[in-house]
């Protein structure tokens, strides 16, 4: 029985979490029961959602538990088996946590997932053809309903939800901008990702500021928007949005750490009649199936061909989903676990 | 040829509009070509739209022309006829604007409408079966989606807009609870208009206070909401809405005059999966019909009694629109030409 190593919850961030909230934690992996399946990450995602679920207070998940295993995505192999459709040697997918295995029961639908490893990486199953990618599907989709010729937008368009969103939105005959922060995010994201324009957030003090760039970028105005930040970015791209803008609402992130961030003038839902809508992809599973099916194309096809930021090591986990919520990675977060 | 009154838009206002932005004109009503009617007034409606309409900047329609007449909906009688289906002495809607007497093109489809005043005060076409009822349809049919045992609210409850949404969330099944200024149009709302609550804003200083006096009206929380004014009033229902909470934006009255008011924690449309859509009912034309059908019927049968405020002559607009931005109307306002 190989020995595991964990994260754990110690107590709640106030404010940016710490190295301190976190505790590692170190035991054997128990014997399985039938039905249970023994799993080797390989790697796992880090997430902007985690930082919600640290939180005590209201939000749209149960809070994650003190002194549990952080929760979390992860790929990986099989190790040991008592699940008839799963044996040794093959790669999945699951809810593993931060740590390096997980006991999974796999008779529970959804829980542990074989993964295709053929012309796909296995990681990419955490970003582009996993939860990050269906993310970018749905809001573009269901919530912005994108159509040729429209010009649609994305915050945190280098990142793992972005890269998606931007490939997605090229496939649709959309003018797709991007809003990323620093040159070297916003040349990627028009050289390597194929975006129309990218805007950097970090030349701009204000929102007033910023929408004069998105004005450049988007000299048609904005019809949809993908967010994944808010604050000042969602107010600049209101002011330049279009009569009957859809925004799809992902993520808050610039106000996840702290007091929340005003909306400056949301009269301009009113005055272009917009529709904004937040969303959670985990209460949408209808859409999965046709969401992974093109999302595998992309990435299979290399249209598709998404950045990650590899940390190493379990230990490594809390400071790497730190610089998540500051930015500082580049395209998806993983932490590599073997 | 009748003499008419008029008044016109004389210069635009900074902040809260004063009387010197208005000027009373004089003039005497031209001779009518083929296809004119000479509508003489009954009532002038006041909506809190024409505020931002009378500024330059963006907005949903054109701004009003300087040295235009105001634009308004009336209501009144044929005077002259020079089209062959209306006749004098006939009852008649039209957008006639702030004056005594409106030249109306006839031949334009909708520009001049018949209305039957057997069953229905000719006042009410400005209110409940006219422009503000069919707004409070659209928001609570089209954007809310109500159904029966959900709890709905509505801003400025005893309003024009606001009596016709509780009117129609009850004959939906809903728990419906509104939020007005002061005691005495809370007594109304509950006593007189048949909702099941009525929160008095006019009590508290913020909107955490605000939304636990709606926590205690609504304490199943807050499925659905139509907000007519904004700022501290919608941030008390988002903090109490259900998780896929609609939300209605109709009005943001509580900015109209200023600054824009901000919203505090927008957050919350991700955390509760909310959706909130801004829309104008005249860009909805194809639910009329069937709104105004079940608005005559509540009204002809006395199921929607609605208030009215009514000031007297021309002359009283300005003032009387200024009240209504400051919410010093009950129920809704009227000018009475005749």
């Amino acid at each position: 029985m190989p020995t595991n190593h964990m994260i754990v919850l110690d107590n709640r961030p106030e404010g940016e979490p710490t190295p301190s909230n976190f505790k590692l934690v170190t035991a054997e992996t128990p014997a399985l029961n039938e039905g249970q399946v023994l799993v080797k990450h390989h790697y796992l995602s880090l997430d902007p959602y985690m930082r919600g679920r640290m939180n005590a207070g209201k939000n749209y998940a149960q809070p994650q538990p003190l002194n549990e295993v952080m929760i979390g995505g992860t790929v990986g192999e099989v190790v040991e088996s008592k699940h008839p459709k799963f044996s040794v040697g093959q790669t999945v997918q699951c809810m593993g946590g931060w740590q390096e295995y997980s006991v999974i029961n796999a008779s529970l639908p959804g829980a542990l997932k074989h993964v295709n490893t053929e012309k796909i990486a296995i990681s990419h199953y955490l970003g582009a053809v996993g939860m990050p990618g269906v993310t970018a599907w749905y809001g573009l989709n269901n919530i912005i309903q994108a159509k040729a010729g429209k010009t649609v937008t994305v915050s945190a368009a280098s990142g793992a939800v972005g890269s998606a969103y931007g490939a997605l939105a090229k496939a649709r005959g959309c003018r797709v901008v991007g809003i990323a922060g620093g040159k070297d995010k916003c040349d990627y994201v028009v050289k390597a990702l194929g975006f129309d324009a990218c805007v950097d957030y970090k030349e701009h003090t204000d929102y007033i500021s910023l929408s004069k760039a998105l004005k450049e970028a988007c000299p048609d105005g904005i019809d949809g928007h993908f967010e994944n930040v808010g604050g000042m970015v969602l107010d600049a791209v209101m002011l330049r949005a279009n009569d009957f803008c859809r925004i799809a609402v992902c993520g808050m992130i610039a106000g996840y750490n702290g007091e929340p961030l005003p909306m400056t003038n949301p009269t301009l839902i009113l005055k272009s009649r917009m529709t904004l809508e937040g969303f959670i992809v985990s209460e949408h599973i209808e859409v999965w199936p046709a969401a992974l099916a093109e999302l595998s194309e992309l990435v299979a096809s290399g249209k598709l061909n998404p950045r990650e930021t590899i940390a190493q090591g379990l230990a490594a986990a809390p400071e790497a989903f730190m610089g998540l919520l500051k930015g500082r990675n580049f395209g998806k977060q993983l932490v590599k676990l073997i």
